[in-house]
Formats: C-alpha cells, structure tokens, sequence
C-alpha cells in the first residue's frame, strides 16, 4: 500500500527539494512567539513566498512582509525560524494527506535564520516577490512592507511517512529542481 | 482598500473563531523540534483535524497521529503547541493570501497542550476524525495511528493585517460557530 512506484533514490532528493521550494507559492513559517502571553512557544503564520521569477530558481525563500504581522514582530526577536512547504504544486497537499499512498507526496522544511534583505538585493526580490504574486504591488503602503529571506541552515524532505532525509546545504544549491 | 464592509465586531469574534475550528479540515501545527540538529527550534506540520462530526462542534482539534511523524515526535518531548487555521473553507487560504482585500479572511491560532486522547474518548475522536477525513480508515495499521487532541489555552483571531484579537477561552467554547 504504501510502496511508490516512482521512489526517488538519495540522488534526486535535492533536485525534489529544490522543486518544492521552487514550485510553492507559500509556505507555514513556525516561528518563536515574541507576544507576552504565549512568549517561547512556537507560532505559525501562512505566508506568500518565491524563491526567485520561474525562470531563475536560487533555492532561497524571499518574503514581502509588515511588521504589523505578529510572525514578524517574532522574528524581530529571534530570527530563527522553520518554513514547511506543504506541497508541490496546486492540490497536491490537501490531496495528499487525504490520501497518503500518492507517490508525489512530499514536505519540504527549511529552517534557518530569517533576515531583512539588503539593499543591493532588493531589486531581485521584488521581481522574485511581484513576478509570482503580482497583487502584492497594490498592496497598501502604509504598511510599510519589506523584503525578508531565509538564511537556509538544516533542509528536510519528509515523504509520506516514508522518512525524513536531510540534505546537505551544499548538494540542495547546486540541485537543479526537478519534479520527483 | 482595506475597508471591511463585513467588519464583524468584538461581539462575533468568538463566533467566527469557532466557525474556523469547525471549517477547518487541517491546520498547521508549530511545535518545538525535539531533532538533534534543530532542537528547540520551531518546526512546522500540516494535519488533518476535526473538531468533531459535521453537526457537533466542539471546537477542540482532535488529530489522528504516528509517533513516526516528526511533529509528534516534538510532542512527546514538548507538548506546548500552536495550531494556524489559515481559511476558513476550501480556497479561503490562497485566495486571500493573494487577495488582502477578501472581507472574509480570518486566521485563527490556538495553543495550548497537545494531548493523547483518553480512552473513553476515544470513540468521540474516531467519530470527529473519520467521519470528515474517511479515507483515514484505511491508513496502514502498522503505523500505530491514535488520537490526540489539544487543551486549547489561548486562542487568536487574525484579520487580514486588520490586528489581533484575543478571544477569552469560556467565550469562546460558548460560543455557536458562524461566519464572520
């Protein structure tokens, strides 16, 4: 039952996860609660994401953020944080985890400290941001909105309660993505 | 642009918090990583919840597990966590998140202490879970599946970037679901 036919080997993890972090239009960001009645506890917030326009994939999660969202307000206090990519494209996650035996399934979680984007990279992440989410540009501006990014530190790919593999940080950027 | 014509007041926040927990059929659950590498930091899951049968809501989350999966792994070293409902029906999530100006957009996070359900609750979880996830009766026996739910501790509502609200426990379980 549980046996998938299209089991990617060691090899490919890191093309599947660099397809994950590059097929996903969002992600769950688990951060460390900064707010006084539940400070220390884990957090999480849905945000839009991109690793770069579709044609230009670097692996790295760019964010288009406000402070005024409390998963910020955390990571102004401490910058670490798990960003879980859910699924590959589409319906894929709400498919999947009604129905575990699709062979695609598979999670992506990227942790890391989070950092605001420097001024010199801030053009590459409005196109990475806009490209993908072009309703972002008529966002309000007085929320005063930013470009942050994941500094990746551990990469995990979880298949189906097939196991969790840990990827190194050196094979995952110099993976092409690749759809297991 | 930001002007909610459906604003619904500090009197319906309860309600509309509940209308989530009973909507939602999964949600992300932020735990502390109890893993070697990333112990301590926040990790992130989606999962499958119900907070019981279609016509009985109790807006409590019950989840059916495997101690294989990471995040219940973290809880049985820490069972401090917080569950985001981000939508409250079908594409609620991903419309909204591309679509701030979505009247009805509204996230709820509760946390609390995430427990294994007690044996004479057993069949009230069994109900909640199957009768809205039913392929769930035919997952694997040899995972070792069993129900947990979560001593709900506080709960917040968030509007799109429209603030926080802290809904009082009692008000909350008092509450009747419905829709903002």
């Amino acid at each position: 039952m549980f046996s998938y036919r299209r089991e990617s080997g060691p090899r490919l993890r890191p093309s599947t996860a660099r397809f994950l972090a590059h097929a996903s239009a969002w992600g769950c960001l688990a951060t460390v609660s900064a707010h006084e009645k539940i400070a220390g506890l884990p957090f999480g917030n849905c945000l839009p994401i991109s690793d770069g326009p579709l044609n230009n994939s670097t692996g790295i999660p760019f964010f288009y953020v406000t402070a005024k969202d409390p998963a910020v307000a955390d990571l102004m206090k401490n910058p670490m944080a798990s960003l879980l990519l859910p699924e590959s494209e589409g319906e894929f996650c709400r498919k999947n985890i009604v129905d575990p035996e699709d062979p695609r399934c598979a999670r992506l979680t990227l942790t890391g400290q989070m950092i605001a984007v420097s001024p010199e990279e801030v053009e590459f992440a409005k196109q990475a941001m806009f490209s993908r989410h072009p309703v972002m540009r008529k966002w309000p501006r007085q929320y005063e909105w930013f470009f942050m990014k994941m500094k990746i530190e551990h990469i995990w790919l979880q298949k189906w309660y097939g196991g969790v593999s840990d990827i190194a940080r050196e094979e995952y950027f110099k993976a092409l993505p690749r759809k297991a």
